[in-house]
Order: C-alpha cells, then structure tokens, then sequence
C-alpha cells in the first residue's frame, strides 16, 4: 500500500480570525461533549448507545441493540473528526479514548470482513437484504472516512484495515451482474466519497471501480431497490403512504439523466459528491456534465440564501424549483454540510468560483448556525424564520425548533459539524499544477505544494469583518489564483507590494500572476458593505421581502434584539443601515442597526377589520448574524423583512 | 308520539333569487349525481359502495364491506337530502328510489335495534368496542337525521322507526354508570344533535337525557376513550405517531372547561351544535356559557375571511388562535357547512346577530365553494391560496387540490352540501314570542308562526348584488328583527311604508315595531359598496395583504382572469375598484375591477440578487365571487392580496 496523496488541511494552521473560535470549540467542547454523548453521559439528551452498540457487537458487553439502524455512523463520524483534531492538535488522553473505541469496532468485525452492530446484533439473517431502507454502506462509508483521517492523524492502521476488510466484503458482493456480483447500491449515498478517500489514501484501484459501479448503476432499469423489494416481498404500501417515491433515493433515473436535485437531501449531496469525485478521477465528461447539471439546479434555484437545502421535511427533501418557505422550511445542517462537501469536489473537478460562493453561503450561515456558541445543542432544521407558539401548536411547523437541542436520538448533525469544522482548512484552498487557488479567507498560515514546489500563504485579514485580505507569499513560481465572491463582483481590488496589481477575473477568479518573491504582499479587498439581496420573484415566499447581508454573511432579526411582531416590520428601501461590532455580544458580532416601519393598528381584538388598514409607525431594528441566532432563549426569527417601497 | 314542532324551512318559497340556482342544482343535479354515486354508477369517480354494503348486510346481495367505516353516513346524508327535496318538489320516482334504499336499511338493521352496515358484515365480535375510532354513532346519528327529514316530508314512518329502535338500543347500552350502563360516547359527534331533532319531533324525552348524558359525559376524567383503549390493550402508538392527543375529539376535558376550538374541526362543530341544542332545551346557564365561549374562539379567532375553519389538515384540525395560513390550510366544506349548523343553534340559545354573522360568512362562500357550478365536482379542502405546481409538488400542500374532484372514497362534504341547500330556508328566520328574527336575505315567500298567529313575509331583493331588501308583510302584532351584518353596521337604513322608520339596533339585529297591515312594506338597505377587508395582525400569513368584499360575498382573483404570479401583485390603498355585473360569466357574477400593480424584475435567472430590488408596473385586475373559483381549469387563485400603502 502507497501513501499517494496528504490531505491538505493539515497544512492549514488558524490565526486568531474567525474560525479560530470555531476550531477551539470543537476540540475544547463539541469532541469531548459528543464522547459523553456517544457514551450516554449526558444526562438531559436523549441517549445514543451507539458505542455501547458496538461493545454488544464485540461480545464485551450484554444487552440489546439500541438506536437507529445507522447509529453506527454517530461514532464513525466522531472519530472522523477526532482524527482531524489529532493531526493539530495533538492529545494523548483523547487518542487513547479513540484507540479502545476502534479496539471494540475492529473486534465487532465479523471474520468475513461484515462490520454492523445492528444486524450483527439484531437481525443476523437481514444482513444485505435491503439495501435501500438499511444503512450498512451507509455505516461502512462513514467508518471508512473515520478510518482515513484517523491513520493520516496516527499512522495508526488498525481502523484503516478493518474498513479495508469491510470494502473488499462489499466489494466481493456488490458490483456488475457479469461478474457474478449483485448490482446493488446503497440507499443512504456516503460510501462512494469514502471508497474514494480510501483510494486516495492506497492507491487500490478497485476501490474507485466499486465507487464508480455505485454512481453509474444507479437509477437504472430494471431498478435494483424495487426488484430486491420485490424479493423481499414488500409492496411498497407504508413507502407511499409517507409519499416518497424512487427519487427520495435519487434512484428514479441514471445520474446522466437527473436535471433537478430530488429527494432527501442529504442524500443527494452525498450522492453528487461521490459522483464530482468519480467524475474527476475516471475523467468522465459525461459524468462532469452531469454534475454540473445538478450543482447549478440546487444552488440557483433550490437554496436557501443562507445556504439551507431541502425545502420540506416530508423525505427531508428538496420539493421543487423555487419553492422555498421560510417557516415550514426543512434546510437540514448536515444538509448544507453535504453541500460544502458537494462544492469542494466541483472545485476540485473545475476551479469556477461559484461553486465556492455557494460553499461559503453554506459554512458561514446554515452550517455554524447548526450549533450553539457553546458547541452544546444542536438544530437539525435551520429555518429562516420562527414563531415559537407555530412551532408548538401548528404540526406542519413541529419539525422547526426555536431553541436548539441537547442531543438527537437520529444524531446524524452534531457529530458531521464537528468533523467539518476540524476539518475546515481543507476547504479553503486547491493547486492546480502552478495554480493556487484561494477560496476562501482567514488569518491563516498554509503551506502548499504546486508542480513547481512549495508555497507559503501567510493570511492576515478581519473578514468577513472588512474585506482587505493581505497574503504574505513565499517565494516560488507560481500564479495566485483570488476568488470574487459574487457579492463583491462589483467592486474590488488587489494591489501587490503596495501598487494596483492588474487582475483579470476569469471563472470568478482575479489571476494575480507569479514568479513571487519571499514576502511579496498580495493585497485583496472585497466590498464589505451592508447589501439588500432580493430573491428571486419566483421564490413566492420572499415577494415584497428584502433581507440583509454583509460580506458571506446573512442577517436576521430575533425578538432578542426586536421585541415581538417581526413579521410586521416593514424595512423602508432607502433606510439607511449602519454596522457596529459588539464585542461583549454573542462572542462577537457585527450587528446592523436601522430605523424601520412596523405596520400597526389600534390593537382591539377584531378579527377581520374594514376599510380602515394598519398604518405604519417608527421602529428600531438590530439584526445579529444568522448563524448567531438562538443563543438567547425562545424567540422570534426572521431573515426576511418585508420591504417598505 | 306526538308531532312537536314542524321545520320552519318548509315554509321559506325561494322566488327568483341568489339561492334559487343553488336548489335547483341540488334537486336536479346534485341528487341525481349522488344517486349514481352511492350505487357506483359514475365512471370516473372512486367508487361508494354505500348502498352495496347495506344490501349485503341485509342479506339481499353476496361480496364484501368496502369503503370507509362510516360510509353508511353517504347514504344517511343523501337520504336526508332527498327527504328536503321531497318537502317542496314532490318527484315520485325519487321516492320510490329512497323508499327502496330504506326498506333495505330497514332489513339491515339486526333484531336487537343495532344497524351499521360494517359491523354486521364485517366485524359482528367487534360492535361497540371502539366508540372512539368506529363510527357507529356517527353513522346513526346520521340517519335519524335522514329519518327525521324523510318522515316530515312523506309522512313514510319506515326509516324513522328503524332509527327509534336503534336510538334505544344505544340508549339502553351507553348512559350514565349509576344506572348500570357504559359512560361512552361518540368518538365522531353527530348523533347528540339528531337525537335532539328526534326529540323534537316525537317529544320522548329519553332521547334528549341520552344527548344530553353525551353531551357532559364527553371529557370526564377517567377518560372514557383512554379506559376503552386499555380494554381493547391498544397503546396509543399509532395515535402519538400522527400527533392526535385527546383534543382531537375534543375530549380533553369536559365542555364546561373548554375554552378553544380544539380538534377536528367538523367533530368540534358538531358537538358545539349538539351542545347549543342541549342547553337550550334542558336551560342549562352553563352550558349556554360554554357554547358561547366556544363560538366566540372558533369565529373570532380561528375562521377565515370566507367562513372556513380548520387551519391544519393533520387531524383536519384548529390549531391555534390567530393561526390561518391561506396555502396550507384546511377548510373543509363540512366544517363550514358545520359552522352554519352550529350558528343556527347558537341563534336558536339567543338571537344574537354576530351568530347569524358567521352563518353567512360561511354560507356564501365556503360552503358553496365546495361544489362547482354544475354540482357534479367538490372540493373537501377550501383553500385561500393556491399555486397548482405547489399543489402537486409540496407534500405539504398535497392536500389543496386546484380542480374539485368527482367524488371521494370519503364522501362526506358532497352529500352534507346536498342535505344543506335543500333545506336552506330553515336558516333564514327565527321565531320567538312575537318576534320575527331575519338571519338571512333572499327573494322568497315564507310563512311563520307567532304567539300572536301566522305571518307572511314576502322578500323581493337582488340581494346580495344590491343591498335594498323588501318586506311585504301580512296583517299581524308582530315586531320585524332585521339583521344588520357587522360589515354593514355603519351604513344601513330601514323604512315602513317609504317612511324612514326608527329601528333601535340591539344585539345585531334592527326591530321594526309592530302591530303590520296587509300589504305594509319594510325596506332595509344595507351598504353593498366594495369593502377592503384586513385580517388582525396577529395573523401573521396576511400582514400587509387586503381582501375585498361586497356584501357577504368575499372576493379572489384567478388566473383565469389575470394570468399568473398573482401573489406579485399589490393593491394601492387608494386604488377605485368598480364592479361589474356579468351574466355571461360563472353562471352570472359580479366582478370587481381595479388597476394595480405589480413587482417585476428584469425577468434574469439569478436566484439572489443585491442592491436592485424589483420595481412596480401597472396592472389590470378582474375579481370574482369566491365562491366560484376553480371553475375554468387550473390556475392560481388568491383571496389575500398585497397592499401598496
């Protein structure tokens, strides 16, 4: 086995910026609350025994399986991220944790390779049986990325061989019916993007050929999850009930003929990503094409502005193209994860810069929003705008909590957000041959390897606080490559040495062109200014709305700040909106301040009023970040206001 | 058994007014088509199998129970129907069809008094083992309903007797403990306002104690349906699943501490009628106080502008006060159609004109809204709102169909809308000592019994295209109560012989003094100008929208008229809106006109646009009655409209 490739995040080392507090967080709170959590530890959540699972499976422990058929993956991904918080920072006490963890996982291996707990413990003879509703790959995609960045972190190849075993299990039982093989494919996608990890990580090509077998077999006729629910001899009466057809499993047509995102959401983000990597590494154009056809409809015409997919909670799905309710809204945090996913795959397949406008959307709004400011609760649904009294009282509204959770039962959120954001350098930039690529922007110091050596970026900036951006490069001959946010097409700059550098945006990306110097300075400003974004007018929801944004930030108001009744709130369209850093405010935030309208009338208790209509009358707003809202108690929330024109 | 009291509504004559199209269309096409319907006859429309399964279960045909476990309610409610018909329009070969459905029902019905079609077919070891779920109540009070309509108009004692048999044989079984019966009642309320009616007519005074001991019994603690569940060793899974806790039937506490409309909305309306008919015969100041309370939630609080109810289709349910959202709605024709019978018993307590109110409101635009044109499609759900792509493609809008179906496999509004206009008179007058109360107005001729003899009112009116209605009244001491509608309270006038008379408004109601004349003629007019309606703005879904009325006709604006995107538009608050009578249009409508305005772009793809927000440009509009939407094909359609202020 070669070691082909490092990951390049490793390389990524945080200065005090933004993601500073979030990199800390994780390690200091969120890693070591999810091993309560994972452990049963946490007394007001609700239990997981996803570990203890495992024990049972080991034989080291007696019991009955419990959680989720997929609660494997809530370890799976903790470990995940603890390997990418090892690789920084280093932690003996919490390597020794993770090495007996994976002691019971590999010891729950059956000698075929089979890894479960669920079926291992509970249902024996189901094994393989139903791919489509079981979360065996599922489990074993998630294991395998723990696996990957775990060995990167330790060299510690214990996890990595068990997940070897599992694929070469999988591997001997699933691919083309002309090589005797069953041409199944997983119901939940997440291995494809693994068995690429672990080819990366080997160089073993089958693992990319079982990848590839995955993404091209599905979705064609005769469809393998109805043929084997036939077997099974389930017709399909509960799958309708809940009104989810073949496209909940992104199952409905081959990839290459899939023009809209359907389905759960986070499944077909997975399933794209797994597809941009295949896509890439077999240079399959047709493959490209498709991916792009997907990319574009989910991110122009099925997101959120905060970066939120997945526009009902019935499938956790998308529903259609511009149908974007705010309040019955699903926009999953693991969902707009997946998307970061989705978009670093699109930029490693092709540099355009829309594909990181849409992974920064994601990171800096949905994603974070996930979390509390003390990495302790969690949202599943991420909406952008609350009532409370809706969400207790209104059942189409259940789904939409005001306050962030301990803990899930279906705790797939918390520990995905951990392992991205121990991850997160590894988003922020890609080298093709000479080309550096810069996507994203923090005080950070990176190193990188382009064809023709070595680079140093030393990032000094506030963003998204102000838009300069300032690299300290190191010598060598290479071209840096600056993303425009679209935000900012408009109005930028990028001066080198002090003097107006000549840069041409090609695929939103300003080209400042080497040979550099040691300490060469390449300066960027982005325009930070406080902008109105305007939906679309076929979002029917947002019509008459306006909402705010500042850089890749997006704001809103809560009751925190406002008080009750901001549905009534009318923004006048030439008021005038000041930003203020409140330090002592949520761990530091930007608000913006305005003076608004709010419609309002006599207050009597009538129903139905005529002929005399609400006025307006002066009110203040302050909105905060989006990502920060709900760290304040039970409130209200909107990121829409409606427009006074 | 003595014949109490005759039904007031065979009395009312329509002349040639709004209603008259209405009961044709009931006795021309609606009750023929649900003839077809009940026996299966109509070619694209689910099938019924009503009367099928009465004629297995009187052993006159072989094959199975199919349909829903209440649909011995189709047939009951049709029945009904066909007995109002019958009073005004005699049509022997309808009788003899409805003679030949109730011998049949009649042989269904087993020795012991108990009749229901599912039980005696299909489940004989479960009958009255589930009053919560299995509607064997409801389907009976059904048909004492029919059997009391069918009895009042041939004089035909067949139905009635069945239906007194198995009064008893419930009456026997279900009461209160002390007398060695079991304390249930209804898990769908009906029966107690159809004992009452029976009461009515037979003066038997156990059949009021029994729907009174419904009545008080209903929420009591120990819970009825809790203790019957834990026989039947049933743990409430499924129930929690769909989120129905005990409110539902509205048996979360007795009616005396019930403050809200909870639950299903037509069960809550049913068993608020049934409760009116019970405080009013048995004087209970309580229970008067509790059904005003109730009244007062569901109509101040919880109704559209149209008179619908029902704001959530899980559990088809109220939800919560203020909480009306026009896209997702429920609005079922049934619960307005309830609405209308609970107004008439709260009216019945005490003339009060707010109950005569709502009545309206719900009448002339949802319940008529429930069937199209020719009385042959019904909408079960009535929404605000309506975007057909949404419709298809949001599960959470999948309920709000754009186009009335033909029929249901639950076929409960069409038959309801059925029995409702055949017997509309019966809504229009009260009669209390020497006051005549006016509810409702339409050209008709009606004759009424006070204390002080018979009267004779003949109504000419175009109402409601105009607002002058006229009285000729016949000689007598009588006082005429006129309703004047709270959207016509600032602006109305009566005159007595085309004298300006003095009329006192006192509970809603304007009293025209007598002793009358032959031939006297009391006007009144009411203002019938255009009427820009606001919702409270603690409705949140219709914040800074406008509705138009005209009269108790409530407006929409269809695609049909005005394109698409409608829920661009925004209505100047100072815009002249005229109307137009168009007899060539819908059976002949009154459409508003106005010049708005629109948002509009430049028409680009981008999802989210800064700093450009759209702009307005004129546009054209043409409202019609709501009531006669979805009529041309499938298009958008909205009630609420944004106001340019």
């Amino acid at each position: 086995m070669k070691y082909v490739k490092p990951s390049a995040f490793r390389n990524v080392t945080w200065k005090d910026g933004f993601w500073t507090r979030f990199d800390e967080l994780v390690r200091r709170n969120v890693i070591p609350y999810q091993y309560r959590a994972l452990n049963d530890l946490v007394e007001d959540a609700e239990p997981s025994h996803s570990i203890e699972n495992f024990r049972i499976a080991a034989g080291e422990s007696d019991g009955e399986f419990d959680g989720r058929v997929f609660q494997d993956s809530d370890t799976a991904k903790w470990l995940e991220a603890v390997g990418y918080s090892l690789m920084k920072h280093p932690d003996p006490d919490l390597e020794a944790k993770a090495d007996e963890i994976i002691r019971i996982i590999a010891k729950a291996q059956l000698p075929d390779g089979y890894l479960d707990s669920y079926f291992t413990i509970k249902e024996p003879d189901k094994k393989w049986t139903n791919l489509r509703d079981w979360h065996e790959m599922y489990c074993a995609g998630h294991m395998m990325e723990a696996a990957v960045a775990y060995y990167e972190a330790t060299g510690k190849r214990v996890l990595l061989d068990t997940m070897l075993r599992m694929a070469k299990h999988i591997y001997d039982r699933f691919g083309p019916v002309e090589e005797g093989k069953i041409p199944g494919y997983p119901g939940h996608e997440e291995i494809e993007l693994a068995l690429v990890k672990m080819y990366g990580l080997t160089g073993e090509k089958w693992l990319l050929d079982l990848a590839a077998f995955f993404v091209k077999e599905r979705g064609k006729s005769p469809n393998f999850f109805e043929e084997e629910a036939k077997k099974r001899g389930d017709t399909g009466e509960s799958r309708r009930r809940w009104g989810l057809d073949l496209s909940y499993w992104q199952a409905h047509a081959p990839v290459t003929e899939q023009k809209t995102m359907e389905g759960h959401s986070v499944r077909a983000l997975y399933f794209l990503s797994g597809v941009a990597d295949v896509a890439r590494l077999t240079e399959d154009e047709v493959l490209k094409d498709a991916c792009r056809t997907l990319f574009d409809d989910c991110v122009n015409r099925r997101m959120y502005v905060t970066g939120g997919v997945g526009s009902t909670h019935v499938g956790e799905a998308f529903s259609f193209d511009y149908d974007l309710p705010n309040d019955t809204i699903y926009a999953e945090t693991c969902a707009s994860i997946a998307l970061v996913f989705a978009a670093q795959r699109m930029l490693q397949m092709e540099p355009l810069g829309w594909y990181a406008d849409a992974m920064e959307r994601a990171l800096y709004n949905t994603c974070i929003a996930g979390m509390d400011l003390e990495g302790r609760r969690f949202f599943y649904v991420n909406p952008l705008e609350v009532l409370p009294e809706a969400s207790k009282k209104d059942p189409g509204k259940r789904h939409v909590l005001p306050v962030r959770p301990r803990w899930f039962g279906c705790a797939c959120c918390p520990p995905n957000l951990a392992r991205l954001l121990a991850s997160l350098g590894n988003y922020f930039y890609g080298v093709r041959g000479r080309d550096v690529y810069a996507y994203l922007y923090d005080s950070s110091v990176s190193e990188l390897e382009t064809e023709n050596g070595p680079v140093t970026l030393d990032v000094t900036t506030r963003y998204p606080l102000d838009g300069q951006i300032a690299f300290r490069l190191s010598k060598g001959d290479y071209d840096l490559n600056l993303r425009i946010p679209s935000w900012s097409r408009d109005c930028w700059c990028v001066t080198k040495n002090g003097v107006k550098a000549e840069a041409e945006v090609k695929d939103g990306f300003a080209k400042v062109c080497g040979p550099f110097e040691d300490g060469d300075t390449v300066v960027l400003t982005l325009d930070l200014s406080v902008q109105r974004v305007y939906a679309s007018l076929r979002v029917t929801e947002d019509i008459g709305k306006v909402c705010l944004q500042k850089g890749p930030i997006v704001y809103c108001l809560e009751e925190a700040d406002n008080g009750k009744n901001l549905q009534r709130i009318y923004l006048p369209r030439e008021a005038e909106i000041s930003a203020e850093f409140r330090p002592e405010l949520l761990e530091g935030v930007e608000v913006l301040k305005t003076e608004a309208l709010e419609l309002a009338d006599d207050g009597s208790d009538v129903l139905y009023r005529r002929d005399c209509g609400p006025s307006f009358r002066k009110r203040e707003l302050q909105f905060i970040p989006y990502y920060a809202w709900a760290n304040r108690g039970e409130g209200e929330m909107t990121v829409y206001v409606r427009e006074k024109i």
